[in-house]
């Protein structure tokens, strides 16, 4: 996309314009939007900076908008907004269609339409892989696995054997899908022994997975991403884990094995979510909160311990081990003192 | 394993069975187990589920063994059993004996009899790698590596210079060993040095280590990995430290440098262990737990601030930072009120 | 190296020689080191090991130096001058010249002198990489990347496009740099789109980066690692952070979205520190301490909550919840009882 009009914007995306409908050629945060470009006010407190923008129009809500004198798409989700234009004037980079020479592909694997695959990529037996994918350097692909159309797999991914990736999907660098489940049974002696995990895994369509994520197979069902989730790097989905659909979570979250989150939640980063949890759907959990037992109604859960500097740490921390020494004197203190005012 | 008569699992596993000495074909949990197949028990909770149960036969304990009519295998550890019956049905595919072509292997290393060695696989020099190996594609070995009879290396696994593995072990995708422990002086600029790692990394028997988990080198003497220890993905393990034999370690749990861990511990999803101590022996930690100091009592360990709603949280967390305060006003008005109770 | 006396390191690294300027052949802790080598002692309460010691000279403050009668180096800063004594010993390992002729390097990207670059090395359109840089096998580099001079990237590194990297940087395996930042947008049906990632990275001068951590990629304007940071294993920096020159990040970190991280400061394992906040320069946070707000005063700031049994944490921990109500009821009490003492 070179440029296009406000109109046209309006046309793909809703809104409403108002003011001069020009042309613009970009998009850019407001304090370093160029002439001739859009940019976009999702908050109020930075509305200030608009004093000196050099933007030629903006995307803003109603409430936002009043005394700004350049053309304005008027729309009720303006970060949104400016996704979509973003995504206009920044496509992906479309690597050429073709497979390398290098690439190890199983003759029983079956590839569809525009693929590229790329130098050293190694894949395994009954592998189906969809229409306009780019499969990046260095990708290995295990037995039985498909993946759905426009693919994006980016250097250094594994999968393992049994997983179904749907459509649409993004893996980056380092995702590793499929590996065993943790689970372990201890014998008399307290050694372990491995159970085999044969349930794969099924990821949706739509679904974006960040650098070094792990998701594990299940160990009988699989585990399950469903449509449209997106997950940070450095994320950890054990065995059995079901992601409801559109569910967000951020970088370095864990979550243990069978745990069912729902839909549409939100997961801050370094949250560590227990095993065998239910999650409601629309659930927001905090960053770094540690959640021990399910959630059956949504809201915004937290449990960050407020941090302090040492000194005053050291002072207050101590307390938390004798709450219930302290809790017991406080009770006694009243009873000593409330029976007396009643007297 | 095709089928198997529970008569034949008993003389391997041991139990007592109760019942008709039936073929079993697989086994499953519960809910999705077939008829002709042998099901277990590890949880009274359960016990419910089987009023509807397909199963033929199942494992069960002695105490929850009552008012079951099918026949029965009752053994003190029916997880344990559940996971050796599993393996028999569901071997580990093995890769079939042969080096790829393209595998890239120095002529001072020694590859035993029986390996799988595939595509683009390098190894460097002086490297040992005994009986039945399977190392999968894009596996990187460094230099005076020694590697066990019957491990598994999955896809993209990377060991550094210097780094032992026994027998019988399983290193998952993305892994690390032998990288770097985070050794760093500063100087009088406060600027960072590094400490040269030379120690290496030596792993026992038995060792199963998660999808990209790291284990760092030590700086003089190694990292030691023990026999029998189970790790999961996303472990960190820094330099120097030891984990001692049949320890289990679950997901995104971090070590620091130099801390001893005992033996047949278990250490929950999240847990962030503080460098230069020592975990006695049989200790269990749960989940997030931040552990700051030594441990030197076995017994369950656990410090997650309790998670609440955002607006509960706000309320309550607030006098977290005021614990010192609280606790002499307590104080204060014990002094006030107890006299008064004497006189 | 192999020996060398006293007063060279004197010469070469400060300190004053106390005793006899002997030859000494390598350096090691004080439990280890052997006749003809010199060991250090860093902390007082080490110093009755050297009683045993077969060391045959001493690097010491002049603090520590009394009572000690083989030749002593005495420095204010003994770990750092042990730092450097070890680096001359272990120097780090370096590959022979050369381009493998499986690595795939397009022609329009540049590779100045004396460049080790190994198997399967896979480097995009228009790079440079300058001189004396070792790339070891199965590196992935994309298109528009900048590599300084003497700069070594282990095994199974992926960088994206658009990453811009300074001299003597060392990239430990299965680190990925330049990944989507984890931008999207909620559409008004909570469903997320991506928003387009083009900043890039830029990472200064003499930069450690351990084992599997993942540098995004900022959104327009790029993520920052400045000069001397060293970031250990598993660490995770969002799209447009910034890290300021000399800051030391151990392992397990995360940082989330447009933070900035001053100069000299010093995250401890397992930290997670939320987006678009500041911390100052010279600030050390603990480990496992959740930051979710700006720093502004240099300090050493914590948050961990006490780990105790899982008896007592149940027994207290309860009591955090309901903070609020036993605040409340000290102050009723405090109402009650004092105004009676002043009557």
């Amino acid at each position: 996309m070179n440029k296009i009009y406000l109109s046209d914007l309006v046309k793909r995306f809703g809104g409403e314009l108002v003011g001069e409908d020009i042309l613009i050629s970009d998009i850019a945060p407001i304090e370093m939007v160029k002439s001739n470009e859009i940019t976009f006010l999702v908050d109020a407190k930075y509305k200030k900076q608009l004093e000196n923008t050099n933007a030629s129009a903006i995307i803003v809500s109603v409430e936002n908008s009043e005394n700004i004198d350049i053309p304005k798409i008027i729309t009720d989700n303006p970060y949104w907004y400016f996704s979509q234009i973003s995504q206009l004037f920044h496509v992906r980079k479309k690597l050429p269609v073709g497979i390398s020479k290098t690439a190890v592909i199983s003759d029983s694997s079956t590839i569809a339409d525009s693929p590229h695959i790329s130098h050293y990529v190694v894949i395994g037996e009954n592998v189906t892989i969809k229409n306009n994918c780019q499969i990046y350097s260095h990708v290995i692909i295990g037995d039985n696995v498909t993946i759905g159309e426009n693919v994006i797999i980016y250097p250094n991914v594994t999968i393992y054997d049994n997983v179904k990736i749907g459509d649409n999907c993004i893996l980056h660098s380092g995702v590793v899908i499929g590996s065993d489940g943790f689970g372990n049974a201890r014998d008399n002696k307290k050694e372990w022994s491995d159970i085999p995990q044969i349930g794969g895994v099924v990821i949706g369509n739509n679904v974006n997975i960040g650098a070094n994520t792990t998701i594990d197979c299940g160990t009988f069902t699989p585990t399950i991403i469903e449509d449209g989730v997106v997950i940070d790097n450095l994320v950890q989905i054990a065995h059995n884990v079901k992601i409801g659909a559109h569910t967000g979570i951020a970088a370095c979250v864990g979550i243990a094995g069978s745990t069912t989150i729902g839909k549409y939640c939100q997961l801050g980063g370094g949250c560590a979510i227990t095993g065998h949890i239910t999650i409601a759907d629309n659930t927001v959990i905090g960053g770094h909160t540690g959640v021990t037992k399910s959630i059956t109604k949504p809201d915004l859960y937290f449990s960050v311990y407020p941090f302090s500097t040492l000194k005053e740490w050291a002072k207050n921390a101590v307390h938390v081990r004798n709450l219930d020494s302290i809790y017991k004197r406080l009770k006694t203190l009243e009873n000593m003192v409330k029976p007396k005012t009643n007297s």
